[in-house]
């Protein structure tokens, strides 16, 4: 079998790339990158070629093509299961696919007002009430899970250790940095174990060298 | 272990609901019903009592609740992996999460113009042309998965037999039905046997039979 390859767009901008990219990092899967430009005018077709949603991330493995942040996670969790991509305990598991799928088709607001965006300040920025109820809710969904499944001999993630819950969350991490948002205690915990892992800064060094710059 | 009580709305529209509520019954598995009416003066109140998120559906099992429609098919693929909720095949369950995660996050023009409504005929209304770019989308997923994983003889649906993609697909077969759109053979096929499901039947019939109306 060859090396999986993940089609992304840009790292400073792409939310949804950062997501399985990370999960490919914590779970040690070799893998090559494809980056397609975002907002050019040849993105769409290159997009098409690559993806049949029209939509990145995409990854091609030995002839399959997988498609959608979450579904990609679910396959490299199946790749790698010694890493643990999901808890090992049944209810913490449905849990952790209970907070990532509310992510994945959720938080309309906080995603529209404060795009991920990893090559500018904009402390004070984007906050609206739609937004900051979406914060509220994930901050609240955090401290469940820490509480519930993390617990303090566990590790510094939502379930303990590393999971697909902390790859979907990521970005979110990102924008409360970006946008200068105040939070607890618990998050603020959380949030930088989430910056303080090497993944996460190499994605971050590398969208910050990316020439490219626009609103996201 | 106590059978579980899944969390509804409205069986006439609310989509999010008919899916996991569909994947319950295809795997055999034995589970009560708990119905909150939605757009009353109570209805959020009531939500909030048994969902984390504020939505349903939810999954109550053993005191654990499971929430958010993709999370509980995927717990129910666990409870009962006799029922082969997911393709068997390592490249056909990639591709089936591919599609299931896609209609998760997707299709939000064709959600809001067309929204699920069991209760009345709506033929020619809410097409507009990024619904109609939504099911020109949805048709060719159909057709490709239907092509490469369902086979002649492998059973009518999307993998050939039964699994969470044609649970997550079933809402937009009821709004394809009530908006009266013109679809391939190959779509047409397949709408007939989700349509055929004694499953669905139930469902269409329980939802005629409610007595609340109202624009979903």
């Amino acid at each position: 079998m060859s090396d999986p390859i993940l089609v992304i767009g840009n790292k400073a901008y792409s939310s949804w790339s950062l997501r399985p990219w990370l999960a490919l990092r914590q779970a040690g899967v070799a893998f090559a990158e494809t980056a397609i430009v975002l907002r050019q005018p040849d993105t769409a077709a290159r997009i098409a070629e690559q993806s049949p949603s029209g939509r990145v991330p995409a990854l091609i493995h030995d002839g399959l093509t997988v498609w959608d942040s979450l579904a990609i996670c679910e396959y490299v969790a199946e790749l790698a299961p010694q890493a643990g991509l999901w808890p090992a305990d049944r209810a913490a598991r449905a849990v952790a696919r209970s907070v990532s799928a509310e992510m994945h088709s959720g938080f309309v607001s906080l995603r529209t007002t404060m795009p991920m965006d990893l090559k500018r300040d904009r402390k004070g920025q984007g906050m609206t009430e739609a937004t900051a109820a979406d914060i509220a809710r994930i901050e609240a969904l955090w401290e469940d899970a820490r509480t519930r499944f993390g617990g303090p001999a566990g590790g510094p993630f939502l379930f303990g250790a590393f999971t697909i819950a902390d790859a979907m969350f990521a970005p979110v991490v990102t924008r409360l940095e970006t946008y200068g948002v105040a939070v607890s205690p618990v998050s603020r915990a959380y949030m930088d174990a989430v910056l303080a892992l090497p993944a996460m800064r190499d994605w971050i060094a590398a969208a910050k060298d990316e020439p490219w710059e626009f609103e996201p």
